[in-house]
């Protein structure tokens, strides 16, 4: 099995991606985002490129969530921090988001066999997920305005070091990374014990915590703390237990 | 003192690199062979981009050296390997060196103020010269046709770990370094025990063992083993002892 890192969504190959399972990774705070509200009880997120986007695809009933310089849209019921998406708020709704970087990576990943959410906080189960598809693998890291983010480097190689461990746990074939993913997982193993001090020191967590999100960032940093792995379904970002790929996969 | 490493050729642009200092890393295997070559007497390297630049270039006694696809150009004098680069071939003589991302790297960098070559081999010599300059520092890794290559970045993170280290033991500015930076100085402080079986298991190592080259891939896996620090002077790579900054700075 093959499992490649990409650096940004702009290092993203289309071709590259097709016939791959593809995992998103937007830390701060997309993905960790997506994870989040689907933990809460949201029905979908549907994620989409711009603000009129969002407009056009509201229903009734629909809540709309995005952020642009790291802030809250205005007219939209939510910006990007995973905490407002509460259960309270959520439960059952449909969520129309739009975020700079991560829904953008998400658009991306569209035409790849298989599109799953990846953040810090459901690495493990995501993991374990991509793996069970029995396909390549690419972690497509959303970064910054095309750069490499720290955050989603770290993220990008603990979900290296899960697949490696859960491969090896099965006696499944060997695992291979591109160069990048040797690298990021490096990183991470050195890091692991300081995940949190890490992710409040990289770029986006400075700017972040400047901009009064700090608890954001903390939240964010939370290693395998969920199960909930949000795959791309029709458009929609649906927890894989509810998808049509988990009522036809062997698991 | 800002730090950024930049990951390929193709990622750096050209008005990010003025006013700095870069040091230009291609560790398997063009900067290891550049300072190979000046430490055993060569006069200096002049890195071209194409063939025909290369044999345009060359006068009476000038030597011609480099790569396609990892092998020796027909008609050249050596190809890539910092191995054949002795003293007793090399003394006092020109050598013209051209190779597939090594020397696209230094041509990028030619408007930067100051450009060095770095690999692991001259690390801590290279990282001190940088930082007696006083200017901020671009690590442009040459990376393998426009992608990340291991050794680069391993090359990268440490070159950043001994830039930190060695402006802390002076009491000066604290150093700042870009995401990349912070994830590949990790990398590198994980792996630091194990850098020559690392690199044999890069994409471009396991490639030149392949080739017949695993003794290259070894020599250049050593670290800290030489002062020798090349610098762009006039178009040709001199040792920095030699050059007119090294007789203007105060060091």
């Amino acid at each position: 099995m093959q499992v490649d890192v990409i650096s940004s969504v702009n290092e993203a190959r289309t071709d590259e991606l097709l016939h791959k399972t593809v995992i998103v990774i937007d830390v701060l705070r997309a993905t960790s985002t997506v994870v989040s509200a689907l933990d809460n009880g949201g029905a979908c997120i549907i994620p989409v490129e711009t603000v009129s986007q969002a407009k056009q695809c509201q229903s009734l009933g629909d809540l709309l969530g995005g952020e642009r310089y790291c802030k809250k849209i205005a007219g939209f019921h939510f910006g990007n921090s995973p905490l407002e998406y509460t259960e309270q708020h959520v439960k059952d709704r449909r969520i129309i988001l739009t975020t700079t970087n991560g829904t953008r990576a998400v658009q991306k990943a569209q035409r790849a066999a298989i599109v799953l959410a990846g953040c810090l906080r459901n690495a493990a189960s995501c993991a374990e997920t991509a793996v069970s598809f029995g396909k390549d693998i690419a972690v497509l890291c959303s970064g910054t305005r095309d750069e490499f983010s720290l955050e989603d480097g770290l993220c990008a190689g603990l979900l290296v070091e899960r697949i490696v461990q859960f491969v090896g746990n099965q006696s499944r074939a060997r695992v291979s990374t591109n160069d990048l993913g040797m690298a990021l997982r490096f990183a991470y193993l050195h890091q692991q014990d300081d995940i949190t001090s890490t992710l409040l020191e990289s770029s986006n967590g400075k700017r972040l915590a400047r901009l009064g999100y700090r608890e954001d960032v903390v939240y964010c940093s939370e290693v395998d703390v969920t199960t909930m792995v949000p795959i791309l379904d029709q458009g929609m970002l649906v927890p894989f237990s509810c998808s049509a790929q988990a009522r036809t996969l062997p698991r």
